[in-house]
C-alpha cells in the first residue's frame, strides 16, 4: 500500500475508482467538508476519526489538511500484451528526482498516453512524486520495468517505434519523427546509457537555440509527449 | 549582490563574462580543480582561501564543492526600447516555485528568448531558482516588472503581440497563434488573473486529451515556448 495526504488528492483517487484500504481524517476535516467527507468515505474500506495531534504528526506537510488515506499500489504487471503497435507510452530510465516523475505522470496524462513504465527511477509512491502528478497516477496505466534491453528488443520484434530522447543535435528533430510507440527519458544528469540508446528505432532530440546545453528531463519528456498529439 | 556556489554555475558564470565581486574557495577546491580556479580568479575581482569548516557553514547544500562567489545582480532596468515587435519575450507572473522560476529561465535560453520579464515572484536570487537555472541566468536578458497593466498597455500601443497563456479549452491553441511576441505565463495554483488576461493582445492554451485539468507551470510555458521556435 501507499499513504495519500490531502482532499484533492484522495478525492481524485476515489473518482477514479481507486480502492481505499483506511481512511483517516480529523474531526475538523470532516465538520469543514461533509459533503466531500461523504464522497471519501463511500470508496473506502475503512474510515476513522483522528486527533489534531496525530494529523500533524503522521502528515509530509507543514499545514496538514486532517486528511490521509492507505491505497493498493497502482501499477500493474507489464507483460507481452501491454503495448500494442501504434500505442503512446512514456518510458523513464533512472530518474532520480520525485518531482521530476510526478511532473512526467502528470503531463502523460494531459498528452493523452497509454501507459508509463518506470525503469530504475526514485520511488513512485513517495509522497513528493505522488504531490507532484496532482491527480495523474489515478488517470494513467503504470508499470515498471526490470530489464529494459529484453524490453527494447521484444519491441523492435513486434515492430513497436521506440524513440530515445537525447541531446544531441545530429539526432532527428522531435518534429519529424514518428508520433506513436514508447518515448524514452534518461537520467537527469547523464541522459539515456549508450547502450539503451542503441537498441532503440530512433534517435530524437529538441532543437535549441540559445546557449543552453540541456533541457530539465521534465521539460524535455513534455516537448516530446507534446509533439506525439500536436 | 547575490551568491552563487558550485563549480560549474561559477564558471558558467566567468565564461559569460559576468563580474564575480568575491570568489571564497577552499585550498581542497583550489588542489582538486586547478585550471578551472585560475577560469574563474581571471573573472573574479576578489579571490579568498577559506577553510572546509566555513565552506560547510556557509554552503546551501549537504556536501559543499568549496567554491562561492558574490556577483552583481543581473537584472536590467526595463524601458520602453526594451521589448521590440518581432522579438520573443517570457513574463511570469507571480510564480511562487524557485525551482519553477529557475526551469523557465532554462527553458527560455534553450529556446532562444530574448528575455525573461518577472512580474510579483519568487526571488530571482534564491539559491534554488539560481541552481534550477543551470547557468541560464547568465546567458538571457532579466528585467523586473512592477506597473504589468502598464506594460501590457504600452505594448498593445505598439502593437507588440501579449500572449496569454490559460487553461480554459476555448482558448487559441498554441500551435495556430503568432510566434512572436510575449508570452504571460501565470501562477502556479491560479494562473494568470482575469484583469492581466483582458489586456493581452491573445488568449492561447495547450490542448490536453487525458483527465488532467492542468499543466505543471514551467511545463506549460516549456510547450508555449517551443511552439514559438517549433
Amino acid at each position: 500500500m501507499f499513504a495519500l495526504e490531502g482532499m484533492r488528492l484522495i478525492s481524485d483517487a476515489a473518482a477514479a475508482g481507486t480502492v481505499l484500504e483506511r481512511v483517516m481524517a480529523t474531526p475538523e476535516f470532516v465538520k469543514k467538508y461533509g459533503r466531500i467527507t461523504e464522497e471519501i468515505q463511500t470508496a473506502a474500506k475503512q474510515f476513522e476519526i483522528i486527533s489534531e495531534a496525530l494529523a500533524q504528526y503522521i502528515s509530509d506537510v507543514k499545514v496538514p489538511q486532517g486528511v490521509f488515506a492507505l491505497a493498493k499500489k497502482l501499477d500493474k504487471p507489464l507483460d507481452t500484451a501491454t503495448i500494442k503497435k501504434g500505442e503512446k507510452f512514456l518510458l523513464l530510465c533512472s530518474i532520480r528526482d520525485p518531482g521530476n516523475v510526478g511532473t512526467m505522470l502528470r503531463t502523460a496524462d494531459a498528452m493523452g498516453f497509454c501507459g508509463v513504465i518506470l525503469h530504475d527511477c526514485c520511488d513512485l509512491y513517495n509522497p513528493k512524486t505522488v504531490r507532484a502528478t496532482m491527480g495523474g497516477l489515478f488517470h494513467i496505466d503504470l508499470y515498471f520495468c526490470g530489464d529494459l534491453p529484453g524490453l527494447l528488443n521484444r519491441l523492435r520484434q513486434e515492430s513497436v517505434s521506440t524513440l530515445a530522447c537525447v541531446v544531441e543535435a545530429d539526432a532527428e528533430p522531435m518534429s519529424q519523427a514518428p508520433k506513436e510507440g514508447v518515448l524514452l527519458i534518461g537520467n537527469e544528469a547523464n541522459g539515456l546509457p549508450e547502450e539503451i540508446v542503441r537498441r532503440c528505432s530512433r534517435r530524437v532530440t529538441i532543437p535549441m537555440r540559445g546557449r543552453a546545453e540541456s533541457l530539465n528531463a521534465a521539460v524535455a519528456a513534455a516537448i516530446c509527449m507534446y509533439e506525439f498529439q500536436r
